[in-house]
């Protein structure tokens, strides 16, 4: 069995061809500038292994359909062929941001399906309508195949009224469906399922904090295997310092900002998702910059990692509290893979929470899960490489073999 | 030596006469309705004892002024009196509620810091006016009595960097200001002091977590007497879930609702500030009648318990980890003091973090100190009725006698 991943943006679209009995991708890359008039796609053939081989292409792609086409031919045909015929992929998973609360699980899509993954474009009004797009191109090239969407919510749909609900009157929810939703779902639902497994456990045998650092981050409270509390909120600027979003704030600094700068609320809106974490605090966005800036005595890029490890620590507690009790920490993503800084800043002299950070173990990056707690840590740490194309690949497969 | 303490509102101003020899108040009241037509003063003589004995009068007050001037001829004359002359008042200490961060500490006032509490008026538009009409009477009918502000802010200005720095574009705090202050700081400071003299320790020793809960509500981490971070921010909407305020939400629910509501940001702001909260999820905002409704079978007023109770606990666990180590943690004003429910609501379950509460300890209310964690809790849990009037006037006196 093989499964077509997509992920689609506005302008772009991410692809994973993924080998279900291998679970590896046989190629993968990125359609982009759809819509402008010079586009490009690249294509990795056997990507992430010795005999990985790129191909880069610049052509005006139009539309989605029209990229993803070209995508299928280079699938198919020639030296850069993985399989012989499209008729192979025996379905395609598509990533959708936001489902509301009708998806709390992976699901077909139909006609009624569209229709209420439409209905939640107010929700995230940037994001959905390109899924939808990904989701259509889809279901015309691929005419017959199941098209599978995975919602980056679904995972959070088991939290608890306490949790989800805003202190907000009441009506808003009823009226607007103003509630906490959370993202990443795919990613915290994943690595939780590994950790678990790491540990010789089932994931309904544990708590388990999931942390996953990226460019967009957020840290979920996972209670033997379902979501109880997820930093993102109805968007995903709530919460954690990311790279252009500011995380949590003073509610009250909107106003303050429209009245003192003569903003509008939409352009508060936009500072607030495009020029603010790190790139706000310190104008760069990109840890590797920030770290190279810390070594060369930059303040302001200190203050950076020292807020955002900061922040994350405020939430980890806050999540064993919700918890009360605790199996493992997990970080994933870029920054959390990779960013042996940010790890142990987050987590260090936490002794008296039962978190003891092995800091050879925690040091440098790796491909491979590993753990960096200390024997003596009540709590395990483990740093686990997330994969969402897998992840949405699995439940495609899951859902079609039910 | 005795202090009176001012707390002045736009169109209220609360007083009470402290004899520091006892620390016990001669008397206390409000005068209310300020400017309007009919205006009233309250006046209790030996408030709080067996002795108590109640005035009210109604007469129209058009200034503080005049509102002053009166409570000074009840505090001197006829059966009302405490005190034979205004001259046996030393000091007049006054709550200032934003100090921005030019103060730290409690400041004998001058023309310059008049000044600074104009200039703080941008950051709390609706308080500081107000506060500084209060000074100014007090200037006027006690000349050459020294005024002291006493600021809700101040204990909050030795928070680090990561803790009052919001991710947002930098130059928005050296333009503005922008950044987390924290508010309650008197109360915050007087219990922590309390606490940590009912544990024999100095402040100094010991790491502890304020939590006042009253129709405002933020918790505190204090670590070796300084506070190191706090709920409230730039302003005190945020945070916990208070009467009507909502505490924490996703910012980008501000141009949400004013794309789909049709609402201004100063709306907006408008309906966090007071119609959201436990108003807002349940549409009461008295603990007590939310109880009530609770045991009647009121499935939002159970709603808005427990997210209540549930956003302490996460910010507790939150400046657990920020400290790392805690001594103690301590409930304070009208809720911390009163509501048992709400207590044990907030702790129960966390004895892997170290908090063991005893239920039967923790029962009722009480007038006096008490500790209400079990004595296998490594951390101690207590209660501590908050008395800011007291604090001022020994803020007042130390100033004084440095």
């Amino acid at each position: 069995m093989k499964v077509l991943v997509l992920n689609a943006g506005s302008s772009s679209l991410k692809y994973q061809l993924i080998d279900m009995e291998t679970e590896k991708a046989l190629c993968s890359g990125l359609v982009e500038r759809i819509g402008l008039e010079v586009g490009n796609i690249s294509y990795k053939k056997a990507p992430d292994t010795d005999a990985e081989k790129k191909t880069a292409l610049e052509m005006e792609i139009p539309t989605h359909n029209v990229g993803l086409r070209k995508v299928i031919e280079l699938i198919t045909e020639g030296e850069t062929a993985v399989i012989e015929d499209m008729s192979e992929i025996t379905a395609v998973g598509h990533r959708v941001v936001h489902g509301g609360e009708r998806f709390s699980a992976p699901t077909v899509v139909d006609e009624d399906v569209l229709k209420a993954i439409e209905e939640c474009i107010a929700l995230a009004p940037l994001h959905n309508p390109a899924n939808l797009d990904g989701i259509k191109t889809g279901m015309e090239l691929f005419p017959g195949v199941p098209q599978v969407a995975v919602f980056d919510t679904a995972f959070h749909q088991t939290m608890p009224e306490k949790a989800y609900m805003y202190a907000l009157p009441y009506e808003l929810y009823e009226e607007l469906k103003i509630r906490r939703y959370g993202f990443h779902g795919t990613s915290h639902k994943f690595v939780a399922g590994e950790v678990a497994s790491l540990m010789g456990k089932k994931p309904e045998e544990c708590n388990i904090i999931t942390v996953h650092l990226g460019n967009g981050s957020s840290i979920t409270a996972v209670e033997k295997g379902k979501s109880v509390d997820t930093t993102m909120g109805m968007t995903p600027l709530e919460g954690l310092i990311m790279g252009t979003r500011s995380g949590d704030i003073d509610p009250a600094i909107c106003d303050f900002l429209a009245r003192n700068k003569g903003m509008s609320i939409s352009e508060v809106d936009t500072l607030l998702n495009k020029k603010s974490g790190l790139e706000g605090l310190c104008g760069m966005s990109d840890m590797r910059d920030i770290h190279a800036a810390v070594d060369k005595g930059d303040k302001r890029a200190e203050l950076a990692v020292d807020a955002l490890c900061y922040r994350n620590r405020k939430y980890i507690g806050a999540f064993m509290a919700a918890l009360g009790e605790v199996d493992a920490i997990v970080f994933t993503a870029g920054i959390g893979e990779n960013d042996d800084i940010v790890r142990l800043d987050t987590l260090k002299g936490l002794d008296r929470l039962g978190i003891v950070i092995d800091e050879k173990a925690n040091e440098g990056r790796s491909g491979e899960p590993k753990k960096i707690s200390a024997e003596s840590s009540a709590v395990q740490v483990w740093v686990v490489p997330t994969n969402e194309e897998l992840a949405i690949a699995r439940d495609a497969r899951n859902i079609l073999n039910k």
